[in-house]
C-alpha cells in the first residue's frame, strides 16, 4: 500500500483528489500497487465531500507520518510550499507539484536534495498543463542535444491576443471577456505581463541545458502594449503576433531566454495554435522540430499530469527518476549574438519624408515595408542581420517613435 | 558495462550504430553505465566504416553471446525480424525495434513474451519516427481514458497531398517529385494505399485500448482516388483532404479503426501539417485533445527514437517497462454507428436535372453545396447523421456515378 498527501485543495488539488479517488481501482491496477489519499492539507474546511474526513490543517500530521511516501504540492506561491516541500523531500519523501513558481525560483535546490535523499521530485504539470512535455523531453529526446525550445506558453495571453486577431477586439474587452470566461485570473498581471511564460520557459531551459536558469535572468515582457493598430499590420506580412517564450543554446555553452510579443510567420506551425492552447516546439539535433499541443492549464487536464507523476513515483518508489540539472550562476543567460534575424519595425514621424528617406538610405526601398502616410507610419520587416547592427541601423531612423518586435519566420 | 547489437544497418540502422558509437559518452553518462555495440548484423559487406570490425553475417552470434543484454532490430519486414526478435526475447534479450510492421502483426505476441521473460520489447521509433508519442501515451496519459487518437501518420501520402493542394500538382507528378526528393521508395505501395499509416493505427490503438488491432481489422483506403477536383472543392468549402488514421472507444468496449483520405477542415490543426511531417491527436477525458507533431520519418529522427528506447531498455536492465496490451479477437474492430458525422459527397448525372431534384427532396437545398452544371457535378456536405443513414440517403440520389469522404469537423 501507497499512502499519498495533497497540499492544497483548490482547483488542481481538488482534481488531483478526484482523480486519486475516484479512479484508485484503475490506478492501483496500473501500478500493480494500492494507494490510498491518506490527508489533504488546507486551511479552509470541506465539509460536505464524499472524502472530508481526510482534511487537516496541521502540516505536521504529514511530515511526521511514517506511511506517507508521496507528498502532491498543488498549494502554489513560493512561502510555504517551498518550506514543506523541503521538509517533505529531506523527510525522504517524494514529492510532486504543478507549482511552476517553486520549481522556476527553487528548482535546482530541491532537486539536489531529492537526489541526495534518493527521491522523486517530479513536475510534469508545471508546464503545458496536461500536455506531457517535460517527461518526452528528458526520456524521448534523451539521444539528442536540444538547440532551442519556443511555444506559446500562456493560454491566457494567447486568448486575449487571439481575440484581438479574429475579433478586432482590444486589449482591455479581450481581457475582460477573459476574465468572464474564468481563463484569466482577477489579478491578471503574472499572465499578462508574462511571469508565467517566463517561470515555464525557466523551466524548459532548465532541463533541456543542464543548467537552472532562474525568472530574473530571463528578459520578460508582456503583451500589455499590444496593440490593435500593431496586430492589424502584423496581418499585413501574413503574421500574427503571439507571446512567445523561447530559449536557445549557444555556441559558448551559455543561454538566451526571453518571453516578449513575437510577430510570427502564418508558415510557422505556432501561428496556428489559438484560444488557450499552448504548443511547445523542441529542436533537437537528431529529430528537428517536435511539437507538443494542447490546452495548456485548467482542473482536469492539470490534475491528470499531476497524476501521472504521483503514478510514476509509485512504480519507482525506489528506484529516482532522472529529472536532473545543476545550479545556474550570474552570466549564464545571456544576449543572442549569434544569429541573423528579422526584426518587425514600426516607426513614426511628424516629418514622414525625412523618415522615408532615412529608411530608403538605411534599410533600402525594397525592404518590405507598409507606408501609411495619412498617419505618418511606417512599418517594415528588415532583412537578416545581427540583432546589434539591426537595432543601431533602427536608431538611426528620422523617427520620433520607435516599436520593435522580434520575428519568426 | 552494457552490451548491444544492431540487426540491420540500412537507414536507420546506421544512424542508430552512429548514435551509440559517436555519442556513447554522452549516453553512458546519461544512463550512469557504459553501453557498448558489440556486433552489427547485415548480409551486406561494409569495409569502409570506422566500425567495421563490429560487422556479422550470423545471428548465432548475438543469440549466443550471453553479453548482449539489448537488441535492436532495424532490417524492417515481418519473415526473419519476427523469428530473431522472439528468439532474442525467449533468450532474456530485451529489444527495442522500429518495426512497425512486426509490431502491428506480431506486438501482442511478442509483449507476451518479453512479460514472460521479463525483459523490455520497447518500439517508440514505430510510429512518428521521432516524434515522442507512444511514451507520453502510456506515461503521461496515465491518468486518462482515451477515447480517440486522430492522426497524420504517414509523411509521404502528406507530402503528395500537400503538393496537390498548394501547387495544384496532379498525383502522379506529386508522387514522382516525392521519389525524386526521397520521401517515397521506388515501390510507393505501402504508403499510398494505406498500409504503413494503417500499421501505425493499430499499434496506437492497441497501446491505447489495451487489446492488439490487427491491420485486417482496419478498413484502409490510401490516397490513390484522391483527384485534383476532390482537393479543389474541399478548398472551396475550407477543407484540405488529409489522409487520416483514426481509432475511437465505443461505449461497448469495441473499437473503430479506420485509415482514409478525408475532407479536413481548416478549422481543425490537423489541416495545418503540410509536407512530410505527421501528427497525432490523443483524446483523453482529462486532458482533453493533446497533439504530438513532428518529421515522421527519416534516419536521424528515427534513429534518435530507437536510442532513447535502447537508453531505457539500459537504465532500466532489471526492470520490465509497463508497455503492454492483451490479444484481440474477431470483431474487436467494428463500425461506428454511435456518432453524428457529416459526409463529403461528390454526385455526377448526365440528367444533371434529376440530380439536383433528388439532392434537393433527399438532403434539403440549403444544405451547402457547388452545382457545376457544366460538368454536371454536385459536390456537398451533409448535415450531421449517423453514418447508415446518410449513405442509404446519399445512395438514393439520382447520380450516374457516386464518391463519399470523411469529414473532420
Amino acid at each position: 500500500m501507497i499512502y499519498t498527501a495533497i497540499m492544497g485543495h483548490g482547483t488542481v488539488g481538488s482534481g488531483v483528489a478526484e482523480i486519486l479517488i475516484n479512479k484508485r481501482k484503475m490506478i492501483s491496477k496500473q501500478i500493480q500497487n494500492d494507494i490510498e489519499v491518506k490527508y489533504i492539507l488546507d486551511l479552509r474546511d470541506f465539509n460536505n465531500l464524499p472524502y472530508s474526513d481526510k482534511f487537516t490543517k496541521d502540516f505536521g500530521m504529514i511530515i511526521n507520518d511514517p506511511d506517507i511516501s508521496i507528498v502532491v504540492e498543488v498549494m502554489g506561491g513560493v512561502t510555504f510550499a517551498y518550506d514543506y516541500v523541503k521538509q517533505c523531500l529531506t523527510a525522504g519523501k517524494s514529492v510532486v507539484t504543478s507549482n511552476k513558481e517553486l520549481v522556476a525560483e527553487k528548482g535546482a535546490e530541491l532537486i539536489k536534495i531529492a537526489k541526495e535523499k534518493n527521491v522523486n521530485f517530479l513536475f510534469e504539470a508545471s508546464v503545458g498543463g496536461g500536455i506531457p512535455i517535460l517527461r518526452p523531453l528528458v526520456q524521448c529526446l534523451a539521444a539528442n542535444s536540444i538547440n532551442e525550445i519556443t511555444g506559446i506558453l500562456n493560454g491566457t495571453t494567447n486568448f486575449i491576443l487571439n481575440k484581438m486577431i479574429v475579433d478586432n477586439m482590444d486589449f482591455d474587452s479581450a481581457l475582460n471577456l477573459a476574465k468572464e470566461k474564468g481563463f484569466a485570473e482577477r489579478n491578471p498581471a503574472a499572465d499578462i505581463e508574462g511571469h508565467d511564460a517566463c517561470r515555464k520557459i525557466c523551466i524548459l531551459a532548465s532541463l533541456s541545458f543542464g543548467r537552472h536558469v532562474y525568472p530574473e535572468q530571463v528578459k520578460t515582457e508582456g503583451i500589455t502594449q499590444v496593440t490593435l493598430d500593431d496586430v492589424d499590420y502584423a496581418d499585413k506580412f501574413n503574421c500574427v503576433i503571439k507571446l512567445i517564450g523561447q530559449a536557445k543554446r549557444l555556441k559558448d555553452g551559455k543561454i538566451t531566454a526571453t518571453v516578449r510579443p513575437t510577430v510570427v510567420s502564418r508558415e510557422c506551425m505556432l501561428s496556428n495554435v489559438d484560444g488557450v492552447f499552448n504548443a511547445i516546439t523542441v529542436n533537437g539535433d537528431a529529430t528537428g522540430d517536435v511539437m507538443f499541443y494542447g490546452k495548456g492549464a485548467g482542473k482536469m487536464p492539470t490534475a491528470s499530469a499531476v497524476v501521472a507523476d504521483v503514478m510514476d513515483c509509485a512504480k519507482h518508489i525506489d528506484a529516482r527518476k532522472y529529472l536532473f540539472w545543476e545550479d545556474g550562476y550570474d552570466g549564464y543567460v545571456t544576449d543572442n549574438t549569434e544569429d541573423d534575424i528579422k526584426l518587425y519595425v514600426y516607426a513614426k514621424s511628424n516629418d514622414f519624408d525625412a523618415l522615408i528617406n532615412s529608411f530608403n538610405s538605411i534599410f533600402g526601398a525594397d525592404t518590405v515595408n507598409i507606408k501609411n502616410s495619412y498617419n505618418n507610419e511606417l512599418v517594415f520587416i528588415t532583412g537578416f542581420g545581427k540583432e546589434n547592427d539591426l537595432i543601431n541601423k533602427i536608431n538611426s531612423l528620422n523617427a520620433d517613435e520607435v516599436k520593435i518586435m522580434h520575428t519568426l519566420f
